[in-house]
């Protein structure tokens, strides 16, 4: 790849924070923070409203089959792989304004600049609103990039929500044909040059190391672990200590095993217990079933292997010294995503040309830049969360913050549309 | 106390099991083990056929107004203070069949054998069949010798199950009158003399020593603490491990610290964590609320306060580690009871006379003695319980060791029977 020349870019931040006030009054009322969840009434709702600002932004706007929003403004070279852009605006029940959002509503600055200075690049820039990013009742995240990476199957639409109801039928309900809804292969199709994302860290890195700009070197890979604990349930007051099989206490070590695995991780290994339950309930009885599920998350692929096999062993261990049986279930919920280093590479020059500090981060959270890196080069950028919170009411990044964001994403596109080659 | 002659007594086993294994017929089909909790339609045939069994057996029957079936066998001086004996024929789900029945049933054997013997006490002997002995989902056990301790108040009717139903209704419900039932007070107003009580240990302390019976020194006291762990739900994915205030990880030390406390307790002390519930549920987030629920049992009432006193210390330091905030609260289910001394020496020297060997053991299972103890000196007398087991369709007494107990008490009450003044 060649250096080309990095140009300033200057979005207008006014613009951006109207635009992401405005969205954020499309909401659930019925749920606390900016609830708007994937198939909702306020999601429907939202989509219109997003569908008619890209198109005020000057793009040619079409939702395609599997309900994404696709923005596109033409480049001088129709025949030239695309630059494509984007990110996700539905958010989690008691969600923030920024997750998401910044992606899509700074992507719309950024075409808004193109177009006021007439700025007309070589390649085509398609901006996506992935339908449906977060994780959802269906147990199914990032439903509209993984549909365009052909990764959606019909077997999914037979997945069913707490209430029991059907995937595929919520496709119908929400407007989409499920038979179609496979069939969304532009992205396929089309020859793309590279994929980029900008979205909020919701990790404290950033602020932490006071940068003002993240590139993401790896998207976290993630294990999920699910140990089932079984002893034998004693009366509580009646079987001496030494006499038990306590699942409960076999389940605790497991939980500080898995913290202890956590931190010993290099570069932003994590690993969490999220729940534990026990069977039966009983007030006065010895746990004898006891089930915890835990996820690991690291962009190193090595410690990865060592450490699930080193838990592994503790869990059991720990438990066989408790004289209760342990069944481990391992599932690979996404590999480790490496970024491109090219695109690394404009973005470090473009945020030193904009006179914007940065670090090199890795992304724990998944996203849709996940399903997008199997079809093409692809980068991310991350902007500072505020105590590193995300997926909550509090969750906030400055609007300059977004701002310089958004710059970085249009010097770095810039940069790349005159890129002949990117890997 | 003067120490009269005991006189071997030899009830017969054959009988005894017959009556076990035909009360075991009446139990709830849609559950396993031996079912027939208090309330419920087959609760409701088994006081029939008990009532009966006790007719047949000698007894001047009644059910009083608080529901527990009482049988007297008169003595031969109407006046002097009566001896009581008995336990409960309810089972807990999944129960088995011999805790309480062998207390119950292996009383109508004794009476039998006085009877066909002709050897007639100074005393009245009753036998209880106490109501609803085993902890219920009103959150409410030994509803029968809870009432006539006078331990039973109207503020009780209002507790409801987990269907939203009344006690007080479901008292109604089963033929008994609320207002009634708060009434029974025969064991008030009558002079009586001891309370004995014979059951099965549910623990494994006697098949251990190799000993027929155990005479019960104390009955532990029950401390109950619900902990509330309060962290900050934050995303699992991207919050590093030093940046979390991580719930579950506080809440599994303190199972660490229960079981460990429990552990270093003197005469089966036991501690134990029943219950570990987070929210929310979230595959995704650290868990920021955690709620455990753990009892700590002990005889020794020093150790008791010592011991709640460092564990208390000990969870909310660890989890200050963890930058948790914990708050716990403390109930006191029952204190310590201690049995009579003079009930002690006389079982003692009953199981000598009748060539078996015993052991002094707590009783880390409350019972309706706990209650009786508060009318007149209260003993128990245990029999081995196969591997400890209990509350499971596993429970099991060899009904020879059922024998040898009846016998013991048999013996103990004709001692008894002779006494002045027992303390």
């Amino acid at each position: 790849m060649t250096s080309p020349r990095i140009e300033p870019f200057k979005p207008l931040t006014e613009r951006i924070e109207r635009d992401i006030m405005d969205l954020a009054r499309i909401r659930d009322a019925d749920n606390p923070g900016w609830t708007r969840e994937v198939f909702s009434s306020s999601y429907r709702e939202s989509r219109e409203w997003i569908g008619a600002k890209m198109s005020d932004a000057g793009l040619e706007v079409h939702r395609d089959e599997t309900g994404n929003i696709v923005g596109v403004l033409h480049g001088s070279s129709p025949s030239a792989p695309a630059l494509v852009t984007g990110s996700h605006t539905d958010t989690v029940v008691g969600g923030g304004r920024f997750d998401g959002v910044v992606g899509v509503l700074g992507s719309l600055e950024l075409v808004r600049q193109l177009r006021e200075r007439n700025m007309t690049l070589t390649r085509d820039l398609i901006v996506v609103d992935f339908l449906g990013e977060e994780s959802n009742d269906f147990g199914l995240s990032c439903l509209g990039s993984r549909a365009l990476a052909g990764e959606l199957t019909s077997l999914d639409f037979d997945r069913r929500n707490g209430d029991g109801i059907r995937l595929g039928d919520t496709y119908t309900e929400f407007g989409l044909d499920p038979s179609d809804v496979l069939c969304a292969d532009w992205a396929r199709r089309l020859p793309l040059h590279c994929y980029m994302e900008l979205h909020i860290e919701q990790g404290p890195l950033l602020r932490r190391k006071e940068a003002s700009i993240g590139i993401v070197t790896a998207i976290a890979g993630i294990e999920r672990l699910i140990a089932y604990f079984e002893g034998r349930p004693d009366h509580a007051g009646t079987t001496p200590m030494d006499d038990r099989r306590d699942a409960m206490v076999a389940a605790a070590q497991a939980v500080l095993s898995v913290q202890r695995e956590g931190c010993g991780a290099p570069v932003h290994g994590v690993a969490t217990t999220t729940r534990l339950a026990s069977l039966p309930a009983s007030p006065n009885v010895v746990p004898g079933a006891v089930q915890l599920r835990a996820e690991m998350r690291s962009i190193d692929d090595e410690w990865f292997s060592a450490a699930k096999r080193r838990l592994a062993a503790e869990i059991v261990s720990k438990a066989r010294e408790q004289h209760v049986d342990v069944k481990l279930e391992w599932t690979s919920d996404n590999p480790i995503v490496a970024t491109s280093g090219d695109i690394h590479d404009v973005v470090a020059r473009s945020a030193d040309s904009n006179g914007l500090t940065w670090e090199a981060v890795p992304s724990g959270a998944t996203h849709d830049a996940v399903h997008f890196s199997r079809l093409c080069p692809m980068g991310m950028i991350f902007i500072p969360s505020l105590n590193g919170r995300s997926h909550c009411p509090e969750e906030w990044t400055d609007f300059s913050e977004i701002s310089a964001g958004v710059q970085v994403l249009g010097s770095s596109l810039l940069a790349l549309d005159k890129e002949d080659h990117v890997s």
